[in-house]
């Protein structure tokens, strides 16, 4: 696995290996990886011939109030578990690399950065999606995964494909789930065991609306409620928001559809966790 | 030479062309031909071995007020003038193809909009690079040939290609002048033979600020304070901004340096006119 810092070098490294006929596909992370990285290069390491593994803890996704210089930086684990996930390249760049001084130009979403988590921090998605565009640059893959955990963040991602004409399909991979149900993310770690058996409330309560969205006697307004409730209900979680939403404009839906996502955010103790599940209607 | 009108065609043709080999240069312009454009498309042919030109009159650059309907759309000449310039591929879409109904993520300049040019047209300069950027991201050029006429212009597409990292090298062409200097622009036509010769003086202004400049005796105050004097001075000229900048930040400059640019913009009657030129020291 090759180990590279400037972009002049990934630049010429994937030169030679599209010239080779090898399709590229990109994983995108902020490192710390988990096993819900692992799985994105694992299916990205099926689906392509090249794998690029990119490392950067972004500074302009970060609000400043939020601690970007604790963000953990394991980079030996990481480049260990990339070479034994099976990725060709691990590109870790430096905030210097990646950033000119008087950098200016930038991509700005639209709406879709104003819901969720977006309203709880304001600048965060425009961060992502101009790094996710330089990396894009950068990489030039035809293939780029990103895990459905973040659901708002790979809409974001496939709308930014869309409307700025960028050549790369997103592909969209399941949630990584503990036994109990819990969803995979790097805050789990902030969790005492008393915290994790609340947590796992929420994935509870997802599975429970995706199982009574396919029965025709639940309308989504019911549906929304009872999320809610029961989540309010639990003891040592705090909710933020529990909804269903259309899966391309995050906007939340009134007339039950083919495919619909229940989304929830909530605190648990001082960690905020999202989650959600795709709603399909029995066919 | 190639006339399409899809995004699709033009990525099918182009995988084509680039899998043989060839380097691809772009040539993106709003119609309405002249001169000046022409010979961008010269240039593009002779550095690049596939021309693609893209005719696009582009709404997200018009504000309310300014007649995005009225603007010139002569497709058959300008197609004409394509084949007569060497061209391998006129990409001219309609604003359905290049604009999803609900697209809603952008291309953002920040300061570099805010001046100059930008000062009178807060949303244009975004709009341009957003374009440009979903052009970029069609064509994929090797090279992308823009004029110096547009000065604030190729100064913003040479930030956003290092700012978002877009692997595109692109190539600022000299300004065309009629024999009186008058710099070749679309709205040229709106001007009467009176207002022509009054128009002259600009390119005249510049011209003696670019002798000037090269003579120790002549402070950068005192030359833009001659140069404002001077424009004032002419009947029938009414001065919007005359100063000297420098060409990567467009900021004023105090202290002369190697390269420097005097960048005027006046209206005379009716008809809005910018021209720059590049001062540089005796070396």
């Amino acid at each position: 696995m090759q180990n590279v810092t400037t972009i002049s070098e990934v630049r010429q490294i994937l030169h030679e290996v599209r010239r080779s006929g090898k399709s590229i596909g990109c994983v995108p992370t902020m490192g710390a990886l988990h096993e819900g990285h692992l799985s994105l290069i694992e299916v990205a390491v099926e689906q392509s011939d090249f794998v690029v593994v990119t490392i950067f803890v972004n500074p302009t996704q970060f609000a400043p109030h939020e601690d970007l210089s604790k963000y953990p930086r394991p980079l030996e684990r990481d480049l260990k578990l990339c070479t034994e996930a099976g990725a060709s390249l691990v590109f870790h760049p430096s905030a210097e690399e990646m950033y000119a001084k008087d950098s200016q130009i930038s991509v700005t979403v639209g709406s879709l950065a104003d819901c969720w988590e977006g309203a709880s921090r304001p600048d965060h998605f425009d961060g992502v999606a101009t790094v996710v565009t330089k990396l894009f640059n950068v990489v030039q893959p035809d293939l780029a995964f990103f895990g459905a955990k973040d659901y708002q963040q790979q809409s974001i991602i496939r709308a930014m494909c869309r409307d700025l004409d960028i050549p790369v399909k997103i592909v969209t991979c399941p949630t990584i789930r503990e036994e109990s149900g819990l969803a995979l993310s790097s805050r789990n770690v902030y969790l005492s065991d008393q915290e994790r058996e609340i947590a796992v409330h929420i994935s509870q309560a997802l599975l429970r609306a995706r199982e009574r969205y396919a029965d025709a006697e639940w309308s989504l307004e019911q549906l929304r409620k009872t999320l809610r409730q029961e989540l309010n209900e639990t003891g040592g979680l705090e909710l933020d928001y529990a909804t269903i939403v259309d899966p391309t404009t995050l906007e939340e839906v009134l007339e039950k559809q083919n495919t619909m996502v229940a989304l929830i955010a909530a605190r648990v103790g001082t960690t905020r966790l999202i989650d959600n599940m795709e709603l399909s209607l029995k066919s």
